[in-house]
């Protein structure tokens, strides 16, 4: 079967064969399902080498329960969750997050993805009422839907505002490798340093079959969370196959190969687009995303050998993700066939 | 690593190797996410060509998110779920079922794990009285969770006491292949020609990795499911890693061969231990687990190299499950340990 | 006790002496409990009268109450509920819609609380598309909290946009009787002949105890409501006290009678507001509520004597609400310590 | 209307004079809703009399909502709630505590509506065991739904199992008057003084008209509660008339008046009935409930002039609840009556 590399999403890619071949090599015999095999703790050590030792770590199917399950650890029913209106979590889970944690999502315009302290404290308002469902979660995304990644400044401007307001701050990590390359920092860096309370950290978007981790950096917060990940239907039970893939991508540092190539590939494509002179690109290229507005006839002909999505019918604009396995040669076809109808 | 084979449960085995290799075969370029893969409709075909034509079949990652959105695809929130005081789906899910459907779960009990309709009846009243939680579902595990089977003649009758009150049969088919080669049947004669109205049909205790499906035999009450499987957090991006495990499983008889093997080494290990003339089976041995009662003093021994659950800390009862990969000398080494204590 | 009457809300009130004494009439011997008493029967009949032959309607406790499960009966947790982002359904029931149906809710810029089929639209897409809440419902609040009407064209407009889209409308009438005597029109036209599928109708802001109906258009949907109510803990036990509120209000013309002179009473404070010069009112006086612009510092100093809210703190915006019991007097001492300040 | 007076239920009585009276007398002009009114505080001073300083009380509408957000108030998803399979909350709620709460209710056999430290003990396991829903609250109704009573030394015996296993002890106290009356103890010595960490305190079933209260023993738990009663929909606006009801119940002894007839009654018609020398009671009679058996032809005949309900089809059981205004008269009536067909 021919399988065509386009630029539809980085969960278009296969497995990173290094991911693959750990996966092979766990495959031994038998061990205690449910994660008492010999395997998580050594992927929970590596976490614990990447955010330091005073964490809790937990591995999960996917990425939109890592990001549900972690909110509904520090949320009751009456809270309030402050995120972009363009968060993953607000527009593509099907209401999940309303139906799990039954909290009120409060989605904030904000054109590049990225929540400010300035657009955030209109919402801060209504505490003790109890008319008002109460702020309790501010959730960003890193790197974001627009591909835009917050600096390190910018998280920590919006942790030090959510923990003066007594609410906790969530990231949705699902490409947090490649906000981290597009930053050249540590995760530590990126996460509880700068006041990250909770972390959906992404596996399956980088490179690895499926998996995601939810990352607590203060333990007492999760001291229940086994029971939320079980009744939440996520507790895999051949968990080392999980565990397996989260070493093959941290042990050295694939992770950080990977999200570096596609984020490389994501500004090749950019500057490759930009060099035709016709064609607008609406973000910034800061991760591995670009955005550009084009000519709306010539879409469905460009998506017949490269598929993308359009992000929006009005103005004609649409998205193009690179992933691991994205190469010059890709995006050069890629491009070639651009031109022709441009 | 050494992973000694024990008796713990058959989901502590790996990956059966040719659904590994089939996962591999299908890692290569890029593919659609979500399902729109090249191999979901194979797998989706191979359903089919075990369980009719006129089925409607989805994906999960696991076992219990296949019982509880199944459920869910059939119920609203005042409606009760009846079931074996022993079922998964009652015991051992952290109450997923109650949290996600908002049913309430009526348990009966049942010394075999198994239902009747003379068990049933009782429950089988309140219809119409806004105060009762409204009867919708019987819920039936096959095989059970005590390793006994239900006959075919056994499914028929509690489907027409359910279709007579206006209910659905619910199979949870964890281990259905096992119960299939125990009676000798096909999938078809022991669900949907039995009356059985949705299944979970399970991939994972029978050499899979991960992933479970949902089997609906009507498809008018599965036209919503889709956004139930991805509000309910069990939507895979890389499906076709799944989709390649169904059809490894599936497309040759390796289902078969796999819970073949796994019964008959129950069967022998049963015979085994009978020989001792020591120890007391607690129930027929009708699919892949044997039920005994041990002196409570050797457990601990017997554990040491060859690991299992105690099933009832007061009746001193054990559970020894078989897998896919269960051999005779697994069972002859821990008969022989089994020898030196009692 | 003195209770001085302010402008804070039609729920700081009392009940009606007609209601009250109507109440009390049926307050002897023994009845069946839960509506099967001879009085539920005439209230529902009265609203047959209001609102045709062809409804289905149930009491409950409160208007929270009534819009939820109201709405829970029209919809699936994967659905998304598009209002105004003015709606106390969004804003004052402490995410209580979230929780309970497990919906999303669209909340939609509109500043006199009004819904537009332009401001809809952009709401109504990814019909079919799993990763999208599906739309399901449009609420709108008549008289609205803005204190403004939808006219009959303007619903009418609404509920063609939610039928074509395979939607349904939803009013949330806690102060139908408002509207409908600004209108000048009747419930039937304001509600089921514009195309209303299911209303909240309100009893409390218009001189009853406590006590709301949910009167569903099409009873085919309604059928298992009485489920919805029940599990939704609000099925009353005493239920002739809630009927005979409804018999009281509906029988003659209380519930006009009432709202009149709480519409009377708002434009007679408008006009006498307007009439010192000095204050600037923000929304059009179509109902009980009156919204205006006071210089922050005399707030404190008139609520002193007459208790009403801040709605907005940044631009200094107040509301005052009107009852069925405001008087004439009440307003022109209002008025006169007005204008001690301004 | 005649409204014959049976013995179908208590709260098919309607609302006692003096209490009626004190809902007339609060009907005065404007008070602030919600709660801040000024008759809240001072029924929330009479609870204090009767419960202690140390407590928190929440008015809201009805009983199941009492049992299912106070239970809410201690729980979690993932946790289990144990109480009598005749619970009311189990039986008569239509699944109402697993769709609120989300929690699994465990029902214990208990024929004559009672819990014991022994039947109990079976249910408290697999603590810390994530598959298993965590054992959080016991819950008893005193008096029971058979018209049994709780000693002190039994409350306390079940409150001390639930504190070493660090459960909690809920209350269903519906009927908690009469239980109080029939062990002539008082609220403090049953509840708080016994080890009971949270109550629902009936009013309905008493002679109020509408009416609920949750008692919290340890305010630290109920912080949040008004949130909870908000979003469960149980916050009254004209709150004033619920306060006025418990203030005419507990400022005197009306309360005790109420309950000491209803049980005098319930006293009398047994023995009236033993006195017949043919009907069965099987119950103990220690509050305002008699059940007995009835030859099964009998029992249209007498619920033609007398209304109650059959309790057991099989077994042909039938209950009679007496209320507050039950008098010697019906019971002669209805005595005199059954005497001719027995």
């Amino acid at each position: 079967m021919k399988n065509p590399r386009g630029f539809a999403s980085d969960n278009n890619a296969g497995v990173h064969p290094v991911i693959f071949r750990k996966m092979q090599e766990v495959n031994t015999g038998h061990v205690i399902s449910y994660g008492d095999d010999p395997y998580t703790p050594l992927a929970i050590e590596l976490f614990k080498k990447h955010f330091g030792k005073n964490i809790d770590v937990y591995f999960l199917f996917n990425g939109t329960a890592a990001n549900v399950l972690g909110i509904k650890a520090l949320t009751q029913s009456y809270h309030a969750v402050i995120c972009s209106d363009l968060a993953h979590l607000h527009v593509d889970e099907c209401g999940a997050p309303e139906k799990y944690t039954g909290c009120k999502l409060l989605a904030v315009p904000s054109p590049d993805g990225k929540l400010t302290p300035q657009s955030i404290k209109p919402h801060l308002h209504g505490f003790g009422f109890e008319h008002h469902a109460q702020p309790k979660i501010i959730s960003i995304t890193q790197s974001t839907e627009m591909g835009t990644v917050y600096t390190v400044q910018e998280i920590r401007e919006i942790s030090r505002l959510a923990h003066e307001y007594g609410l906790s701050l969530h990231m949705d990590g699902a490409r947090i490798a490649n906000a981290a390359v597009s930053l050249g920092c540590s995760f530590m860096e990126l996460t509880v340093q700068a006041g990250v309370d909770i972390l959906s950290f992404g596996g399956t978007k980088n490179g690895m079959m499926f998996g995601e981790a939810v990352v607590f950096f203060n333990p007492a917060v999760s001291r229940e969370f086994k029971y939320i990940r079980k009744q939440g239907m996520q507790l895999g039970s051949k968990m080392r196959f999980i565990s397996a893939q989260f070493i093959a991508l941290l042990e050295e540092n694939l992770w950080e190969q990977n999200a570096r190539s596609a984020n490389n590939m994501a500004r090749y494509l950019a500057e490759k687009v930009r060099e035709t002179g016709k064609i607008k690109l609406t973000q910034p290229v800061q991760a591995n995303a670009v955005f550009a507005i084009l000519p709306p006839e010539i879409i469905p002909k460009l998506q017949k050998r490269y598929f993308f999505y359009v992000w929006n019918e009005i103005t004609s604009e649409v998205r193009w993700m690179t992933s691991y396995d994205t190469t010059r040669e890709d995006i050069d076809g890629f491009v070639r066939e651009l031109n022709k109808y441009v």
